[in-house]
């Protein structure tokens, strides 16, 4: 039984009076196009008389997170947690006084500070996200997270993910499906709240990550994070990581930006059913309109691509019925 | 309810005049401390009452493969598997014929290829291994699988698994184990048999690996193996790699040589129950015996350790009451 059939027994047991098809596992989803797709797609695959259905083991969804399913604007949040640590720990690094990027960033000049450009971000990442343990950027990381607020809605940066999303990735669960991250974000980032945030486990989140080392000793060895990066879990190297840490191709593939491309490529090209989608910025009101000039979550080639490739184009404004639930 | 006690009650069921606890999860493993080492250990995270109890999600088991899981001697079988594709693809690479290595394993002189050492090794496994589409390895180390035998015992070498081991992973999987692999050897090639010979699926693998290239295409986007090492899993870099795909800790490691020393150590200096085994190959009548000087499965600081650091010394002799089961 899958678990729509499940919620629909279980409802119709309590409410007699109410049919069946009313009770929807996607309430925050707008009725239209996309949430027809997803709904089809879910129940042919799943339906062991149809032609597309799928054993569980096979059922791999994956997910890009910035911007799919949590806000990227007006900077990758990620990105601002690097900013705020460079300010928490100046002290303990004078030499940032005359050294760039740092001293534009301690001195809060926000017109330099918007003019960076990859390099300065990169030494920027790499400086606060290297030469500690892995422990010790776990306890950091989580108390950003549990305190800093983004300024727009006056709330926690972790608050920021889309209701419609994470109603979605429950759906998907409920039918067999694993529903894994593959982020550019920092893999020990994003598992410092996945689990919380989305019910997505440690092992299912793929994630960009710096090399580490392993510190032998017979009570407490450490691991530590180097100032090298181990993966960039961008464009290409999506489906390179994907097949290293799944080993299977997935059947969904869920982005919204001209990095998750390959990802999308890589699902929908396999055999049998397949389902590709990419969620549009297109609610300026509700969060940001934003798609081919972005410098955050650009998607340009995506847009031009879809229809011909079949890929879904979910457009926030429309689909979805609440972007935060709060 | 833990599976054991579902076996019990099934047992009881239909055999009534059965004592329930004559049914044993781990029929190929003779009595003795491993024995009850390992029966104890499950009892006590399973057991809610118990202080070491832990949840499903924290019990995670992780095993090294050549020597732990599947023999290893008189050569690694990935080895054999890369010298018998320098055989077999000799036509095509003329080269070859002057060239070394590779001369001599096409040569076949027995005396000279024994000498080898890791250099040599390393541009066999580099030119076997690489330049060719993830889907084409997959397809020829299948293909090798199932059809080349071990000399020594006839039988194909995918048939060499022990089965107390097959027994463990599947008495940990019904007790709510995750259990992964984690090895030296290659992530693809391990694929190619795991799930059918242990039960473990793709995601659940983890391995050395090349580094790989994805090529967009809008049909058939294809991965190819390049070469270059990705990670070579072994060592310090085993629990590097188990946090860079597990995320967490696990509680059980299993291994038998020395490059399985960091796994067990970063395993068993955790909070709470933990356990760490290393099987011991002392059986040269049914399979092999070897530890501390030999060149595969080198088994000498492990030994000399094993007893101040808690860790169980699994005695093939004494511990397993078949090899392979058949």
């Amino acid at each position: 039984m899958t678990a729509r059939a499940l919620v629909l027994l279980l409802a119709g047991s309590s409410l007699a009076c109410e049919s069946p098809a009313e009770v929807d596992p996607l309430p925050s989803w707008n009725d239209g196009p996309a949430k027809t797709a997803i709904m089809d797609f879910v129940d042919r695959v799943t339906n062991t008389a149809h032609p597309d259905h799928r054993p569980e083991a096979e059922r791999v969804a994956v997910f890009d997170n910035d911007g799919t399913l949590w806000s990227e604007q007006p900077l990758y949040f990620q990105l601002v947690y690097a900013l705020d640590r460079v300010r928490a720990t100046a002290e303990d690094h004078p030499e940032w006084r005359e050294q760039e990027p740092f001293r534009t960033v301690v001195g809060g000049d926000q017109q330099a500070l918007a003019s960076f450009g990859t390099s300065e971000l990169m030494q920027i990442v790499a400086a606060t996200h290297s030469g500690m343990t892995v422990s010790e950027f776990r306890e950091t990381s989580r108390a950003w997270l549990d305190s800093a607020r983004h300024p727009r809605f006056d709330r926690l940066y972790r608050e920021l993910t889309y209701q419609p999303m994470r109603e979605l990735l429950a759906y998907l669960r409920s039918n067999g499906f694993q529903t894994w991250i593959v982020s550019g974000g920092g893999v020990e980032f994003l598992r410092t709240f996945a689990q919380e945030a989305y019910g997505i486990p440690p092992e299912q989140v793929i994630g960009s990550s710096t090399a580490a080392e392993y510190l032998s000793d017979p009570n407490a060895p450490t691991m530590v994070k180097l100032p090298e990066v181990g993966s960039f879990d961008d464009k290409g190297v999506k489906p390179v990581n994907i097949n290293l840490h799944i080993g299977r191709r997935p059947i969904l593939a869920f982005g919204n930006s001209d990095g998750d491309f390959e990802m999308l490529e890589h699902t929908t090209t396999g055999d049998g059913a397949r389902l590709g989608l990419l969620l549009h910025h297109d609610d300026d009101e509700r969060e940001w309109a934003y798609d081919r000039e972005s410098h955050v979550g650009r998607l340009d080639r995506g847009l031009d691509e879809a229809a011909d490739r079949g890929w879904v184009v979910v457009s926030m404004a429309q689909d979805f019925g609440t972007i935060y639930g709060h």
